[in-house]
């Protein structure tokens, strides 16, 4: 039997998304919880990253982590390997997580013992970019393979997030990726992006990633 | 000076989008113009699989795209230099194009004189599965970096497919990707469709798409 839950969702029925999304991290931040909003196309290595994440922090932060998929279950049973808090969102088909669903899933997660909790957003370049989950810091992968024009198509993904993890890395002899175009495409979006290229698989770039990580933690839960 | 429009394309207000993609349907049945759903995630290759296959079929038909974006011209720039005729259309956010947003498109386009029409449609697995544009089939590309369990986390979209093409085959030696447990987790959801390895790149595939896509336009223009 698979120790995650697995809860799911309703759509929720805030008219104002923006303010239920500014309550909820107002309520994380007197609980001192940090929740992560990691987003990024389907199968660009959210969950590989997670994996190799959770082992860089694990011994510092109380880590729960939220799966937000359509249907399955596969992220939840890979990241429970890794001794992390689980829990299995299912969005009954919605294509991203607004502030009323996270809140719904936090509490599913319940997070009184979580000093770090994370949200595996839908593989989704577009819609989760146009919602405020309530998180504190919103990350995003863009992987080696989807070509470094991204940017160019998925402009508001760019401009929402704090941090760009470039992962795959370690393919970039096979493929036509210009990591300087990328970064400069990404940059002239959103100067403030904080860009790191990591290959999740073999854990390249993951401390930096990590330190990232336990800067903004700790000041937020201070 | 770029030889393409670009069109903004406005929302729709159609209640009944199933209703609108039939008669879209028959009206392109009359007028002997195939057209062409093509759908999968950002960067998996569909501009450059087009590319292809406009290359294998422009003697026998004469071939109208329309590039779908949420704001860049990137893919109509590059789609007009195969000499097919080539509209942009900006979707302003939308993470779709449903069957009144693919009729403005084709008016745009003008298909007077295309048999057959290629949608390009916005790089995203989940909600362009949940409408129909009025296509007489539907594509989608799944490339190996993406992984193999990719049918498991958007099943919608896996069902809904005519063709699925297994895109970036030559770079199957640095993936874990599992051709067979693909195919297999594929054909359960949907029985019928057709799968064909390919890569776009080398062209590695992309006769047998382009035989599949000149018996169905034969038959459909007849």
């Amino acid at each position: 039997m698979e120790g995650y839950r697995v809860l799911e969702i309703k759509q929720s029925v805030f008219e104002n998304n923006d303010r239920e999304a500014d309550k909820l991290r107002e309520q994380l931040k007197q609980e001192k919880t940090f929740l992560l909003n990691l987003m990024s196309s389907p199968g660009s290595g959210k969950t590989t990253t997670l994996k190799a994440t959770i082992a860089a922090l694990k011994d510092e932060f109380r880590i729960g982590v939220m799966e937000a998929d359509i249907d399955s279950d596969v992220d939840a049973a890979t990241i429970e390997k890794t001794g992390a808090k689980v829990i299995q969102l299912h969005t009954g088909g919605m294509c991203h997580l607004d502030a009323g669903m996270t809140r719904q899933g936090l509490q599913g997660l319940d997070t009184a013992d979580i000093d770090f909790a994370i949200l595996e957003n839908i593989g989704n370049l577009v819609c989760p970019a146009e919602f405020d989950t309530g998180a504190v810091k919103n990350a995003m992968i863009l992987s080696v393979p989807e070509g470094h024009d991204k940017p160019l198509k998925y402009p508001l993904m760019f401009s929402i997030c704090d941090v760009l993890l470039i992962n795959k890395i370690d393919v970039l002899p096979y493929f036509d990726f210009d990591i300087e175009a990328c970064k400069k495409y990404v940059l002239r979006l959103n100067p403030n992006m904080k860009i790191i290229p990591i290959c999740a698989r073999t854990g390249e770039g993951i401390d930096e990633f990590a330190q990232w990580l336990r800067e903004h933690i700790t000041a937020w839960n201070a």
